[in-house]
């Protein structure tokens, strides 16, 4: 009943998605079935953090959580890598519920697990083509059919990293798809590996622009939340922040 | 029946707080009862924008709304100056929901108005020291306690520019006065006037980071959402975007 944990850190914010700028404490787990192009974590699945992982016990994931955090949180959100992956993680999940704790997680959708329709906010995040990756269609229908007959709509958002337009077609597919669900649209990061932040930082708002220039004139676009990451903006491509 | 209009523009995207990101069309109203001494939208009661104003019906209003943004809408933002200053709002609300039209209005809550209890979301957003302006307490307890009456607590956030510590304190002032409500802290411009970009935006952008680091230690913030101004961000102090 352990997980395979990287990094446990924070109170920091969340920097993406629904609960965008929510003060919260990250766990990210080791391993991913993806491997995309201009993966922002690839150190969660490349093996150059392999000596990093540290398998642990829903009860010791939260000890570390309390002694860095104290008492200065509430929320707790579980990254990775693909969460997804982890039959177990409905045990950490239980644990921090019970310690009135919310719970966010993200994940591309490639796998379903039970444990989905406990997450507070769980976001799926399917990967348009630029990552090189194929979206499995069959298994997110199975994954949002679930959701909705769960009655998870509101505990939901759906998510899509844009980096050109061909990504935005695949963005307007999915939103398409799933109508139900709360969507948001992120600029993505092309300089994952870039030191100059004050670069980065600009570039991201350069994207961010271009992005919201896309789909103010879209009607199929009248319901989206744009948001850059904020993490990037604050901190460029730091990690454990 | 006329609403005092300076500006109509849009579509564009929601710059703060619980509707951050999210793609709207905006209703700038004049007139202010206050003057905050980093009031960011002076033009609207300053006297300078005074040839600007419009004095328009709510069915002319959203048919410049319609004219300018076609169908690529579904939200609608009213802001100000301070829009809880006008008793015809109600028909202006009204009217865009029997378009399927939602609504987002900011009010820094000195004065209510029963139509509080239609806006899909109302921000109140009090002004700290840093303001040199005073809260009436007891306006802003009768306005939550007719909004928590209503059961608009879903429909409503509290939001607080921060400049300082003080205005942290003050904050927590509020938070803690009214915890029913989602809060939002967003750090202050303090460069209303600047036309240099780039130095506004990584201004912006330190401001954030105090901010965060401000409130991730501290218990009393476990519940926060702290955002930037992201239209600050992508366009510094252009208006009209
Ligand atoms: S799914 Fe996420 S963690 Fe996995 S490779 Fe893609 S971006 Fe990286
Ligand atoms: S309440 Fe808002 S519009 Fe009025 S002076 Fe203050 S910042 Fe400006």
């Amino acid at each position: 009943m352990k997980l395979p944990v990287l990094e446990i850190f924070g109170p920091t914010i969340q920097g993406e998605g629904m609960m965008a700028g929510k003060k919260t404490m990250f766990v990210r787990t080791a391993g991913c079935d993806y491997s995309c192009a201009w993966c922002d974590s690839a150190f969660t699945w490349d093996g150059s953090a392999k000596e990093e992982i540290i398998q642990m016990s829903p009860e010791e994931v939260v000890n570390e959580l309390e002694r860095i955090g104290q008492s200065a949180f509430s929320h707790v959100t579980i990254s990775g890598g693909n969460p997804g992956l982890l039959k177990n993680m409905g045990a950490l999940i239980s644990l921090l519920h019970s310690k009135g704790i919310e719970v966010g997680l993200e994940t591309q959708g490639s796998r379903y697990q039970d444990w989905f329709c406990e997450v507070d906010q769980l976001t799926l995040s399917p990967k348009p083509p630029s990552s090189k990756m194929d979206t499995n269609w069959d298994t997110l229908d199975l994954i949002v059919n679930e959701l909705v007959t769960h009655k998870r709509i509101h505990h939901t958002s759906l998510k899509v990293v844009i980096f050109n337009e061909e990504d935005l077609a695949y963005a307007k597919t999915v939103h398409q798809r799933y109508p139900q669900f709360s969507f948001y649209l992120q600029p993505g990061n092309d300089d994952v590996l870039s030191t100059d932040d004050t670069k980065i930082k600009l570039r991201l708002l350069e994207c961010y622009e271009w992005l919201i220039d896309q789909v103010v004139q879209e009607k199929e676009w009248n319901d989206v939340t744009v948001l850059p990451q904020l993490h990037a903006l604050v901190w460029g491509n730091k990690r454990g922040v």
